[in-house]
């Protein structure tokens, strides 16, 4: 018998001078090189054993050497210990069970795919992550929306959680799918007391949702204490972890619904696949970035302990830049994270009659060493000091009132 | 004035002895320790390029350094060349569009939810991977089954996709939300004619999706050519990248759809993010798995050239394990692809009677340095030689051989 030819198909070809570019890819701003304080980046920059994993959990699908047969699911491999990480990872939370999805903002996803109906209202705070609007209108939900007292503290009115709900239920008959909470907010970095809308909600029967991307991770959140039904947060940006790494903690009674599984029945096939978790699409981060996350669990439960002395970094960050003319920290005063909102008139003043315009602040501060406040930004940026030591913070400060003096800015 | 107290709240504690076990990862079968059969993991292993920037770009979010304030969004990062990466791989593919996404399974998700209504069809051959089962699930789509022809050849009746789409449109009034064919299955590794689906796709006007998870990137693939309007792939899976990374390319009308921009509007804070898109939850994999996909595109281009001769291994492997008594290599023949189910009523009679029972062989090839076959298997298994060197194959067929003989079955 003449065997079947295999088959040669042409295939679109990508010019070499292109491919090129894509070789020696490397990182400007690796940790080391710099002091950097991009907001996003300080919780997630990994710990040397996170390090070690990931060259050797590099390859593709590395974690499912040792999947059990006939449970085929992420959360059933014990070899690396990943059913093992996620039981320690709901107690650390405070929370009965958790999983590890793509991003946080999957975790919000699932949440509200699995807990509403399209047409339902879930209630928000108006700090929100963007993200968080959007996992909402992607699985069909509304938004309502829980007032801050705007400029210059942007505190979010927690007791009017109450009001929201009400207001949803006079509207459409029903309570909100869920509320939810952002612990500490991405844009002034204000820290909310989660209890008090975890009271609110336990009495209207609303299950609650934080998210702690920018707290569990770095700071003790103890989800049982703070009354959440749900827990998430980002590897990538709290937990020493490699992108893209999401948590999803949550009660057993939302487990029930949360991690459903799946009854799809094939009509001519009868396959059926009851094991896997519908919402999470079975299994989910099945490589290097979970091994980071486990890897530098011990140091994170360590880490979080350790909360307080980042906070009073942040606190002498936020007073040596208030000494700079026109300078002024936004959102609630003195700081309880580590994210500062930095409004500067007088940094402004100078960009408008340097020749960079709004770059020279970038530039001064590269020039320093100093990188990931945004480029062209003078008027309002944003940093973090998570994880910096108290002489890099200081020399930080010295370097922001030097660039002041600099460009004849007093510093008081 | 008074500072108020830095928050220390309690925090659950994990006992140390249970944070010991994520000290010290280690993967037992990295590669070049073993010769590793994996079905799922020969096209997943980093290429050396891919190895560095693993490292380099291992920290959280390391892909967000020059994120533009603007359009804030992965695709429109240059640098490291992420918006420019993103146009060649969809050239590569023959497609207008592609993005980046957590999983195929999510690239599959994002589509059936962007162009179907909930109770919307979506039709599939019946040998479909269970996360695509799953994703129609999830988005609310009923599953219609194109047949194959089950045992041995298992060929998926591709003519049938006409008939099931007009099913579709007795049974509800209109056609599908799209057609799916899985190019190669999991199952059997058998490739299917894509083009056929292509063309009955195009001549009922049904959105066809080609999921390529298992010959992108290891084999030519033109979607122009083959008529797909969608073509998903698995970056951990062929692509010689870390997990989790998705591939989504698409045609400039699908792009329309699927890309769809956020439309929310905060009720009160008057907020909207119009650059995001919705589908995706804006950004997606913001780290160092895209990197590998990124450093290891270079080889893929090459590799992928090369590809009749990783067939030609996989059709001597499937000849010389049927030389073994009771061996016989199911799905079509010869084999178009490096994925290889072997079906050996001699290697099950072995175990009825050796006191490991199923485990024997799985232990015997361990011993000859040869791992992936899933332990307890004999009568069906799987295996993949994809990326094997000749002379490794020979030695993997060869062990077959010994072992066989070893137990008293006949090699002939």
């Amino acid at each position: 018998m003449r065997e079947a030819s295999i088959a040669r198909p042409e295939v679109p070809d990508v010019p070499k001078d292109r491919l090129k570019r894509y070789l020696n890819l490397h990182r400007d701003f690796a940790e080391g090189k710099y002091i950097n304080l991009n907001p996003i980046q300080r919780g997630g920059i990994l710990t040397e054993e996170a390090r070690r994993v990931l060259l050797e959990f590099g390859d593709g699908y590395s974690t499912c050497d040792w999947c059990p047969p006939k449970e085929g699911r992420l959360d059933a491999i014990e070899r690396p210990p990943i059913g093992q990480f996620m039981e320690d990872l709901a107690a650390f939370l405070g929370m009965d069970v958790a999983r590890v999805v793509t991003r946080c903002r999957e975790a919000k996803f699932i949440a509200f795919l699995a807990l509403g109906r399209p047409g339902d209202y879930v209630v928000v705070d108006s700090l929100a992550h963007y993200s968080t609007y959007l996992a909402a209108e992607a699985a069909g939900l509304r938004v309502k929306e829980v007032p801050n007292s705007g400029y210059p503290e942007y505190r979010v009115d927690l007791e009017a959680y109450a009001a929201k709900i009400e207001e949803v239920r006079e509207e459409t008959g029903r309570p909100p799918a869920l509320a939810l909470l952002t612990h500490v907010d991405h844009l002034y970095g204000n820290l909310n007391d989660a209890a008090v809308v975890g009271k609110i909600c336990r009495d209207y029967g609303v299950p609650f949702l934080l998210n702690a991307a920018y707290t569990a991770g770095v700071m003790p959140v103890d989800g049982r204490q703070l009354g959440a039904d749900i827990i998430v947060s980002s590897g990538h940006k709290s937990w020493a972890a490699s992108a893209p790494t999401g948590i999803l903690a949550m009660t057993e009674e939302m487990a029930k619904r949360i991690l459903a599984r799946s009854k799809v029945v094939g009509e001519w096939s009868k396959r059926s696949f009851a094991v896997k978790e519908l919402f999470l699409l079975g299994c989910t981060v099945m490589g290097a970035p979970l091994l980071t996350l486990m890897a530098s669990f011990p140091f994170v439960v360590e880490r979080v302990k350790r909360w307080s002395e980042e906070v009073e970094k942040a606190r002498y960050l936020a007073r040596e830049l208030e000494k700079i003319e026109g300078t002024r920290q936004l959102g609630v005063k003195p700081k309880q994270h580590t994210l500062i909102h930095v409004e500067s008139l007088g940094f402004y003043k100078v960009s408008k009659a340097h020749r960079r315009r709004g770059y020279f602040l970038y530039e001064e501060l590269r020039e320093r060493g100093i990188v990931g406040i945004q480029p062209g930004l003078t008027k309002h940026f944003k940093l973090n000091t998570y994880g910096l030591s108290f002489d890099k913070v200081k020399y930080v400060a010295e370097s922001f009132q030097e660039i002041a003096r600099k460009w004849g800015l007093s510093v008081g």
